[in-house]
């Protein structure tokens, strides 16, 4: 195992989730213009999956161009009634989203691609189904007290893991890929180019 | 809320899937003897899953005969070639269990029981299925070196939110339901009881 895996994405649940798989890799985000991306596209009428997957590979691109080695890009989209939803800026905007959820169904779709000297050479897409209960006004105002600014750092403007959980009554989708990083078909790859242990 | 949730299992897991959700509950444990439960229910040729079913409310009802409040008992079985399988006892049943394990399904039978003044009051079960990949001997050497006595722990000797991710190919469950407790029907159960946040 002597190529470097690279992850090209800053978030600390993908983090955790490659620690916890006990792989070794770095960190190394480089800036990409995700809403620029997400504005042209969505004037294209591109499929939303593709926006995912176009923000995915961006990341790892961006990275890859300069560093040698497998660099993993990751995204999570939210879409709700066919529409992409962004992280709430701010807890105002929190608190909108989570209103908005309420007693529905959402989508977050996951993507992850691969690069390699530039190019891409993997990737995948997974969704996760999430139905939000009719929950209370005095349960949203304990929710986003509770959660504070952490609610901005997450497309849905929760952590499925934390008290996020008491927002669903039902979910469909893996294990991983509700964090955020469908972790195993991306070692499946990485075993496959023999960086992973086999 | 005025009533006590009281969760009668020593499980660290358990307990970071409560406390991660943000309840209120304590933890009380009183001794069950499990593996007369098991030896009586195979001998009368019991359903697995009645098994797992049996061992949750055994825990919850020793419990709950003492103390007041809802007392959360949980189990969970692995079920192998129509096998129930134990904790392994020591390192040396790890490595026999891991390698029985290899290239082949199993499923986690998963059971929570609920009581209230020594009587069940709310039941469920949940299944997970998990197909092993067919590891190298090389990994398990890793794996075993790098979870350790943890691999005692868990009744498949994995820890899947841990290194014990790189053990499988494919797995279809339930987020909570792997992780051994399946917490939104719990939380659905408590909210209609009032001590959970509506």
């Amino acid at each position: 195992m002597n190529q470097r895996i690279i992850l090209a994405s800053g978030s600390a649940i993908r983090r955790d989730i490659l620690d916890g798989a006990g792989l070794d890799y770095e960190v190394i985000v480089r800036p990409v213009d995700e809403a620029a991306i997400k504005a042209s596209m969505l004037a294209e009428n591109s499929r939303l999956r593709d926006i995912a997957d176009a923000l995915a590979e961006a990341k790892a691109m961006r990275v890859s161009r300069q560093e040698p080695g497998l660099v993993i890009g990751a995204d999570q989209i939210m879409v709700m009634d066919n529409h992409l939803f962004d992280k709430p800026k701010n807890m105002n905007e929190a608190r909108e989203r989570l209103l908005s959820m309420r007693g529905k169904s959402h989508a977050l779709i996951g993507a992850v691609v691969i690069c390699e000297n530039g190019a891409p050479v993997w990737r995948h897409m997974c969704k996760t189904k999430l139905w939000v209960r009719d929950f209370s006004d005095e349960f949203l105002d304990w929710y986003i007290k509770t959660e504070g600014e952490a609610l901005t750092k997450s497309v849905g403007a929760y952590r499925f893991e934390g008290p996020g959980s008491q927002l669903f009554e039902k979910v469909e989708g893996g294990f991983f890929a509700i964090l955020g990083l469908d972790l195993l078909p991306v070692l499946e790859y990485l075993r496959t180019r023999g960086v992973a242990r086999t």
